[in-house]
C-alpha cells in the first residue's frame, strides 16, 4: 500500500468514538497512550491469522476473518479471567485484495469490539507479495490477584469445559468439502457458525473469578492439547471421561464417528477448559445455570504426575498432545 | 510449523531471566500479565516487517532483521518520551527458513531488549506459504502527563532533529546495488550500519521529557512525511531551512547530489524530529551536549496553517508528504 493510500485507509478505520475512559491517545501518533485502571493487572496477548493457513476464500469472508482474528485474542483474555479493553491490528496486504474487503475485515472486528467496549488504538498496514496476514494484539485487565493460570490445578479438583466441543473443526470440515457458498442444513450451519463466529467466553471467565483458585485454558488447539498444557503447568494428572465430553446435537448427527476426534484434536472452539476445587463445583454449577451458561464436569485431577488420561469404557489411555494443523486434516 | 515443533521452538526463545519487577506471567499461558508501575501512563505500539518489502537476503541477515523489528517499535516509544518495558513477537514462517536463522532473529531482538531491560512476554508462531512476516508489539511507560504528542507544536517553536538524516536510505541504496556481502569502504559501512542497526533514541526522549511542551515524531518514513504529520496534528507551519539539515560525512561523500532526497523521502532513520519553545532551546542544546547527543535546529514554527515549507536559497517551496516505498526507489 502506498503511503497516501495508507493514510486514507487509516482515516477510514479510525474509530468514531471512544469507549475506555483511560484512553489518552489512540490512532494518530507514534504509539497509543492509556492510563491503566488502578488496582488492576494488565493482560496482553497477540495472535496471527494467515491466508491459506487459518482461512481461505472457501471458508470465511472478510467480515468473518476480522471478527475471528479479534475473537481468538479476546478468548485468551477470557482464559485469564479478564475483560478486554484495547486492541491493535497489523495487516499485511497483497495487491489482489480490494479496499472494500479490507474495510470489511475491520468492520468484523469493530462489531465484536463494540460488544466489549474495546477501542482500536493502533497497528500497522504494510504490503506483502502473496498472502494476507493479520495480527491482533489485545489488552485487558483483571483485579489484582484474581487472574487464572494453567498452573493452578491441584489433585482432587474437578475438570470442566464450557459449551460443546469439536463443533468448529466439524464446521471447517464442511466448509473445506463444500465451500462457504453451499446450501447447508440448519444443523450444518450451526457447526459452520461456530467456526466462523466463535464467541469468546469473557462472561464465564468473570463468573469464575469469584472462586478462589481456578486453572483455565481456552480451547484453541483442541481439548487434548489444552488439557495437557494444564497438566504440565500444574504437574498433575487430568483424568477425562470419554463419555462426558459435551457434544452438540449437530456434531452427533453429522459426524457421529468423528465427533470425539474433532473435540480432542480439532481446535478453534474457543470454549474454556479448567479445574476448580471439588468443594466449589456445586456452587459454580448453580451460578452458571443462573446465568444460562453450560458447564460440564468431564473428569478429575490426581497427583500421578503431568499427564492426561482418557477413560474410555473403563480403560485408561494416554491422551497425547497432538495438535491442530488447520487445513491439513 | 507443526505444534510439537512450535512448542520446542518456544522453549528455546523463552527468556532465561526477568528484568521487569512488574511481570506476573510471561510466555507460557494464554496471555501475559503485568502490574503497571504506579503513576505511569502505558504506551503501546505495533509494527510489521515483511520479507521482500522491508528486507530481503541482500540487505539484512536474520539477526539484523530481529534487531530492527524491535528497534523500530522502541523508536515509537521513544517518540512518546517513554521507556520500553515489554515486547511480544508474532512470526509467520515459510518452509524455506531453518530453525537456526529463526533463532537468530530472536537473538537480534534479545540483544537490544537486554540493553533496555525489556522482557519478551508473548506472541505467536504460525506457518505461511511464501514470505516471512514479523510483527512486534512493544509496551512502554511514561510519567503521568509527561508524554509527547505530534499536536504539541506552537508558533514560535524551534524545529529540531537528532543525529544525521538520510543515512539509512543511503545504506539501503548501497545494499540494493551491491548486496550485503560486498566489500564496502568504511564510510559506506557506516551508512549500511544505520540501515541495519538503527538506534532508537530513548535517552534523548527522556532528556526532552524534562521540558514543558515538546512535539515529537520518530523518522520512519522520511523527514518530509514526519514534519508534515506534526504540522497537520498541531495545525501549524514548519519552515525548514534546506541547508540546516544535518548530513553525515559519509552521505555527503558517497551521495552528495542525493543526500537531501534521502533525508526528506528516504525514511528508516529512526532519528527524532520535534519542536520546543524557543525559550527552551538554549538550555536543551546545553543539556544535549553534556550527554553527548547531537541536536540540530532546522527551522521554526509559524501560524500559517498546517504545512511544511522548505527554505531553499531564500526561496520557499512546499515540502509534500511524499512517502517511502522501501524497495521501489
Amino acid at each position: 500500500m502506498a503511503l497516501q493510500d495508507e493514510f486514507h485507509f487509516i482515516d477510514q478505520i479510525k474509530p468514531k468514538r471512544v469507549f475506555q475512559s483511560g484512553l489518552i491517545a489512540g490512532i494518530g501518533d507514534d504509539a497509543a497512550l492509556f492510563r491503566p485502571t488502578p488496582n488492576m493487572e494488565q493482560i496482553i496477548c497477540m495472535d496471527t491469522m494467515v491466508e491459506g493457513v487459518h482461512f481461505n476464500s472457501h471458508t470465511m469472508d472478510p467480515y468473518q476473518i476480522g471478527y475471528k482474528a479479534l475473537a481468538v485474542n479476546i478468548s485468551d483474555i477470557a482464559a485469564m479471567g479478564g475483560v478486554p479493553t484495547y486492541y491493535l491490528v497489523s495487516i499485511a496486504i497483497p495487491k489482489d485484495w480490494n479496499e472494500a474487503d479490507l474495510l470489511s475485515i475491520y468492520e468484523g472486528m469493530a462489531m465484536l469490539a463494540d460488544r466489549y467496549a474495546m477501542d482500536l488504538i493502533g497497528g500497522d498496514t504494510v504490503s506483502i507479495a502473496e498472502t494476507l496476514v493479520i495480527t491482533v494484539t489485545v489488552l485487558g485487565e483483571v483485579e489484582k490477584g484474581k487472574h487464572f493460570l494453567r498452573s493452578h490445578a491441584k489433585p482432587g479438583d474437578i475438570v470442566f469445559v464450557t459449551g460443546t466441543i469439536g463443533d468448529s473443526a466439524a464446521g471447517l470440515n464442511l466448509l473445506l468439502h463444500n465451500g462457504k457458498e453451499h446450501s447447508f442444513t440448519e444443523l450444518e450451519e450451526s457447526l459452520i457458525h461456530k467456526h466462523q463466529y466463535p464467541i469468546p467466553k469473557v462472561e464465564i471467565g468473570r463468573l469464575l473469578s469469584s472462586f478462589d483458585r481456578v486453572s483455565l485454558n481456552d480451547i484453541s488447539d483442541g481439548l487434548a492439547s489444552e488439557a495437557n498444557e494444564i497438566a504440565k503447568a500444574s504437574g498433575v494428572t487430568l483424568r477425562i471421561d470419554d463419555d462426558k465430553i459435551p457434544l452438540s446435537e449437530a456434531i452427533l448427527t453429522q459426524f457421529k464417528d468423528r465427533a470425539l476426534e474433532f473435540a480432542f484434536y480439532g481446535g478453534e472452539d474457543f470454549e474454556l477448559v479448567g479445574t476448580v476445587a471439588a468443594s466449589d463445583w456445586d456452587i459454580l454449577q448453580k451460578k452458571a445455570k443462573e446465568h444460562g451458561y453450560v458447564l460440564s464436569k468431564i473428569g478429575i485431577v490426581s497427583d500421578d504426575g503431568p499427564a492426561v488420561f482418557l477413560n474410555r469404557n473403563g480403560e485408561l489411555q494416554k491422551l497425547e498432545m497432538k495438535g491442530y494443523n488447520h487445513f491439513t486434516k
